[in-house]
């Protein structure tokens, strides 16, 4: 992929108006663009172990197949690729999909408008995105509710101030008071316009995946768009091994503009795949390859993302289940089987199933997190906001997960093993018994040399007590209150913005107003 | 270190007696008493940047020194090991300190008076230890106050009951409303006889060390202490590079019985240590090195455990904060260089600063036993109840915290590749499209596959919220509340006990009332 910046940069967001939208953005200006890890990923699944899940995938393409429904166009591209196709159901001969999925570059980059939110996605870079896809919303009350076109600009605009989040995600929630036809066109221009994070696309129809293109054409310039990678979309699979319409619709408009397709087996392990791991991964495997290799046959050296969201259930309820050992074993072996494959890797998140921003949230999001993290996940959806298992978007859980994720590149940078890290001179001068904070180490490196929560009260009891005794997800609705009300919009040009309305209004028009 | 059971164990507890035990700890019985990890240790220092550590260790050792203060007969045993001592400035010639700790075994076996709990500490095994040292605690009505005797005992039977705890601890709280002079005695009978886990012992007084000594021989015969491991304590350096005669004391005491001694460092980075995690671990070596070395100065063989416990400062406020990335990255360190040591490592836990279990309390907790677990430690203190930065034992946060420690076996026991876990069969058998409850592999493994949470609340909405919103700590405290209330109490031979009973009254009688 070209890695050019945007041309018109200076008309875009870039240079001066980026510093202005950096400052609009808070200590947004403080963030790198997306995080490059210095430490090897966390390897449990052994070479051997590998070529056994390697194979049964193989296995699993080649005598059991994959169904793709209800897309005769995306049977004819499989069948001219070499598969064989029986109804729906598509078997890939042995090596087949591998070969497919080669043509796949190894990283891209996204552009966001504003040169410096682009992100490179792949090799040992990480971006995080914020929560997608829940209906509903706990707010800034507290009240859980669903979810309006307000709330999602509203987070929108917290993601895009949050230093910790580089990505401005896609569905980060579903404004269900605005028609399923017509809702896309407003979230993708709140993605483009109240923030200059990069974002991703419709996938609900393909009607609607072009509408993404063609708006972001009038955001990027039609060449822009036409040569460099713009919009990353989710594309789920209905697991086990199947692939819908729509999904395949979306797939194939984006893959002929190559902007990015992240190809997402989406599992509950025991109920859409077996209640194993080493099973979960095989199956997970075969999906992802051919999805992928679907999309390579679409249009060869297409931006892919090897995505995997794996979930426990609870045997005994039939909930689904988070911050648990199976889904991060799944993530460390998807994350090494993605490698060898050659492409990037999504999985991950901040993931709970609690109602509340408690401590049950906070558990299992930082299980989630942790994994994720350390396997060097390259894209995390869902890293900051996710609830209740996905269906509610949380306001403060928002805030405290994106607080976390401010402290991953700290971790993922090594031990600076400098002279001035080694710190011998500071053994010296302070010596056995003498305390640190006034040597002339730690002045000169104080500011700088430990990660610090923004959200995380340390004081004392008593100060924390006189002060109302306020916990933690409490302090984050009270943040994001005083967030919002500094809000400052990225700036933009006006010709640009009026293009995109423009857009909006005609295509509201011509479109009915139904639910699906 | 001979690994043969007590002798005695029919009358101590062993056999019918301890399945017994284990029937009233109600789901104990389940547990197993340790962890054996199947995957490697994280590794984020190179193998360069490990030579850099040691031989700045080694330097320190040299070159500045450590002070052993107020215990003459510690300098005469260092200056026959062959140290320069300069007043109470000890000097390790380059390489004396690594050759001394030699003769430290890489692991033992701690006894417990059931010898089902016995616990292995060292290699690839992994042992938790409840929360150590807070003079308060908030108790089941969300109370925050000092700890008494009562929140001891009812603290040593909660751990007792909860399986994802394998070791009874020490200090578990500090009964103040006991003479400072005479808790010791309680706290080691609580240990014993309200628990059959193994327990760690006092270290406040050399005579205190030798009470649980006496207290032990009582408890498991006189033989079977003199050839066994039967306490683990912790002997804390006084950081930077300083040793007290306390701690000097009581180490001697339990090095002359070869019973286990943590050799901790307890640093706090900025303020003890350089503002580091290069000069931090160059020094926490160092310290435990040398803390290490006289150990095995008074008698060659004393099992050690080489301690970390690294906190990172806020720099603005002075604050201890915990679940930051720099402390994870000494731990990773300390670890590999326990390792190369040749001794078993003990470090991290649940640690927060939060004065609630919040959220942040959770996040804090999780990112510290997350990265304590990937590095492979070895003894895991304080790895459930801590609050505050240590100065509070909160039981709904032991309740909660144990529960996340029960899912630790299923993440380290890697990735099952047998056929059964490759689950090639269930694959075939469903197909695309199909779901896998019903598939006979799901129903002969549904029982064991996932890991399941006690304290998780998976449930929807809809039910969490008619049954009245219950956040996670609010169930924890109800938890142990029934769980209190449910003990019984491990049966112990009455003979034991009076005798126990006896030391301790004849030692209560000696014992003036003071509180120091």
């Amino acid at each position: 992929m070209t890695e050019q910046l945007p041309a018109r940069k200076s008309r875009r967001g870039g240079g001066r108006d980026a510093r202005r939208s950096a400052r609009a953005g808070g200590d947004a200006s403080l963030a790198k663009p997306f995080i490059t890890s210095q430490i090897a990923p966390v390897d449990i699944l052994s070479d051997e172990g590998t070529k056994i899940i390697e194979n049964n995938a193989e296995t699993l393409l080649a005598e059991i197949g994959i169904d793709f429904r209800d897309d005769p166009e995306a049977l004819d591209i499989l069948r001219n690729a070499g598969c064989e196709i029986d109804h729906e159901r598509v078997r890939f001969p042995r090596g087949l999909a591998r070969q497919l999925c080669s043509t796949a570059p190894s990283h891209y980059r996204q552009n966001a408008r504003n040169p410096a939110r682009s992100v490179e996605v792949g090799g040992n870079n990480m971006v995080f995105a914020p929560v997608y896809g829940p209906p509903f919303v706990r707010d800034l009350n507290n009240e859980r509710r669903y979810a309006t076109m307000e709330d999602f600009r509203n987070l929108v605009k917290l993601t895009y101030m949050l230093p910790g989040i580089h990505h401005s995600g896609g569905t980060i929630c579903e404004p269900v008071d605005l028609p399923v036809t017509k809702r896309h066109l407003e979230m993708v221009y709140a993605h483009q316009t109240l923030s200059d994070k990069p974002y991703m696309g419709s996938v609900t129809a393909p009607s609607r995946a072009q509408d993404t293109v063609e708006m972001s054409k009038i955001l990027f310039g039609e060449d822009f768009v036409a040569n460099n990678v713009v919009i990353s979309s989710l594309i789920n699979a209905n697991s086990p091994m199947t692939w819908d319409d729509t999904m395949l619709g979306a797939l194939k408009v984006y893959a002929r503009h190559k902007q990015a397709v992240i190809i997402s087996p989406f599992i509950l392990a025991g109920a859409m795949s077996p209640v194993s791991v080493a099973g979960t991964l095989a199956q997970t495997l075969a999906e992802a390859m051919s999805g992928i290799a679907f999309a390579q046959a679409v249009n060869p050296g297409t931006p892919v993302v090897f995505g995997s969201f794996a979930s426990s259930m609870s045997m005994q309820t039939g909930a689904p289940t988070f911050g648990t050992p199976e889904p991060a074993k799944v993530l460390y072996g998807c994350a090494k089987l993605a490698r060898r494959l050659g492409v990037p890797f999504r999985s991950g998140g901040s993931l709970t199933a609690s109602k509340t921003a408690d401590a049950q949230a906070a558990y299992e999001s930082a299980h989630t997190l942790a994994p994720t993290v350390m396997a060097g996940t390259n894209f995390v959806l869902h890293s900051a906001g996710w609830m209740e298992g996905g269906l509610v978007a949380d306001f403060a859980k928002l805030v405290l997960d994106a607080d976390q994720l401010t402290m991953v590149p700290n971790l993922v940078d090594g031990i600076d093993l400098s002279e001035n890290g080694q710190a011998v001179d500071a053994l010296r001068e302070t010596g056995p018994g003498q305390h640190f904070l006034g040597s002339s180490h730690t002045q000169a490196n104080f500011q700088t040399a430990f990660w610090r929560s923004s959200m995380a009260d340390n004081t004392t009891y008593e100060q924390w007590s006189s002060e109302g005794e306020v916990a933690s997800a409490e302090r984050a609705r009270k943040r994001a209150a005083d967030m919002l009300a500094a809000y400052q919009a990225p700036p933009i040009d006006p010709a640009i913005d009026e293009a995109l309305r423009a857009y909006i209004d005609t295509r509201m028009e011509a479109l009915p107003d139904s639910d699906y």
